[in-house]
């Protein structure tokens, strides 16, 4: 198993495999086939066999997925069979919206670092935590040692923020603004945009 | 070309062709090539090719796709080369986030409809609009003949505010609740999971 020899796209559709075994599992659902996964995520179930058969061999002919096994090696190949603390910036609603957002507990995802740049806001507690300056951003995710941050600011702010964040170490930025951020290579950029997925929906409307 | 055929994997994938080559427009690029798109949006020529060419013939050997002409017929496509009415239901924090977003206008979206069950929201002013009350949902989304609805509640109400969506006849549902959704056979559903890609990330640090 080679990371560079895997292509991105494969690499994209273990989260969504990752998240519907999770949801089985929770259901007391013990084993499933790629037909059954297929179905609920809507992806072929040739697909998925050739995408999970790039990591080794999960299943047996004719007794499918163990699901807790499949579970157990996603998260070893996301590397998120651990907790990767997070650093956020922009406390506006989508900041306070994430920082109690209830799906990253148990999913490899906590967020220790809240930062904004209205002096109004530094220094507010958000649950455990309090906002810290922007300014501060570098020394403080630097001493954290975080690699991860996710960015809610205005877009105007978003190019400037994301280079600071870069300087700063961060190797992986989850960008909320509805713009485009330039990375330098070996820093992972990805979108939460609501128009994509919402155009994936009324293709069949 | 017949709806019925082409995978929703490809379907999928056509509105981040459609966000990249907007933005190359935007920058003033008039010409692409699969090879440049690919590049963008991290999926193989070869894939972006076989993907377009499910919707006929757009780009010529050796002169590329025209961006702006691809641009239209993609929002032609995915049915967004007109402007859809949204409910949103949950005025939290992220209801209001989303209230203010930059990045629905001009991709085929405008909220039209804000409800929450808190009396206390209900009646307040949200731009050019006022929060309205969840139970008179079903009543105002058919009034509208809206078919589109983002869903900001708790996890905990998930489910049921899903299932009067359904009943007042909304076909598409972006969630925004860590919770699994279940809808009948003709409901599409989206969601948004900040975890899923995060994790599509940690697998590179």
């Amino acid at each position: 198993m080679n990371a560079e020899k895997i292509p991105d796209i494969i690499i994209g559709r273990l989260p969504i495999y990752l998240r519907a075994l999770q949801h089985m599992f929770d259901r007391g659902i013990q084993t499933t086939s790629s037909q059954e996964l297929g179905e609920v995520v809507g992806i072929s179930a040739a697909q998925i066999r050739k995408d999970i058969s790039q990591f080794g061999e999960f299943g047996k002919q004719g007794t499918g997925y163990n699901i807790q096994f499949l579970l157990g090696r996603l998260r070893e190949i996301l590397k998120v069979n651990r907790t990767w603390e997070v650093a956020l910036v922009g406390m506006g609603d989508m900041g306070h919206a994430l920082s109690r957002y209830q799906g990253f507990a148990n999913r490899g995802f906590h967020i220790a670092l809240f930062f904004d740049n209205d002096q109004s806001k530094v220094g507010q507690k958000v649950g455990d935590f309090v906002v810290k300056d922007t300014a501060d951003l570098a020394e403080e995710i630097r001493k954290e040692g975080i690699k991860i941050a996710m960015l809610t600011v205005p877009p105007s702010a978003a190019q400037e923020v994301a280079d600071q964040l870069v300087k700063a170490g961060i190797k992986a930025i989850l960008n909320y603004s509805p713009i485009s951020i330039n990375v330098p290579p070996g820093v992972k950029v990805q979108y939460i945009d609501p128009s994509t997925h919402l155009q994936r929906m009324t293709y069949y409307l």
